[in-house]
């Protein structure tokens, strides 16, 4: 079940500047900022009502956000839905033909379990499953 | 003050294929098909927690979303911000040198009152800010 439009995923080129822009956008400092290494990015998260905005840039030459940037540019980069139980949503929907781009829940941002579904399977999106470990 | 994500837009070439994808994927039906004869554009809505996602698909050669698919293809066309004031929220986001598509509110789908803040101003990233008709 999906609970939740948990974060959007800003691919940004200057972390800085991309933090000072959303800052003055969303008129609110941000609340976190977050090195995630095992995906070579720096992440910094905004609240906006019951979701977050994540701006996301690449801290590594082979990073899927380095990758992404020097391929499409900046822009909205994925979105993510809070489910209630991953294992059982990523085993539904490889059942229903949907290319996961993991095949274990892996840990992400944000002390998350995450799950990627293929663009091509969603009509373009990237989707990210999430669940908070507790 | 933007009190939510009220809802993500995405751009597809077909509607009624990208709705059976959705309906599977977040596993639920849409609630709400609403044609938009201003804008050019048949919508289908999902609801996720507090938040919305909005199918477009371009009624018009020249509809912003025609445009949009096939410059980019189909994918994450904006973001949705529900704002407590859309006009005082224009006024502070111009004076902060942000470049609006629109210099007065206008009507959308779902009932209500937007404004679209350019991509340049906002890392690539269309911004919509949107207030229910009351």
């Amino acid at each position: 079940m999906f609970t939740n439009l948990e974060h959007l995923g800003l691919a940004v080129h200057d972390l800085e500047a991309a933090t000072a822009l959303y800052t003055t956008l969303l008129n609110q400092e941000p609340y976190k900022k977050e090195h995630v290494a095992s995906e070579g990015v720096d992440t910094v998260f905004f609240r906006v009502g019951g979701s977050k905005i994540e701006l996301l840039a690449g801290t590594t030459p082979d990073s899927a956000i380095t990758r992404y940037l020097s391929k499409k540019g900046e822009g909205i980069h994925h979105v993510a839905f809070e489910v209630a139980d991953i294992r059982a949503t990523m085993v539904r929907l490889k059942e229903q033909g949907f290319t996961l781009l993991n095949e274990e829940p892996k840990r992400g941002a944000d002390n998350k379990l995450v799950c990627f579904v293929h663009p091509k399977s969603a009509a373009g999106v990237l989707v990210e499953l999430c669940q908070e470990i507790v």
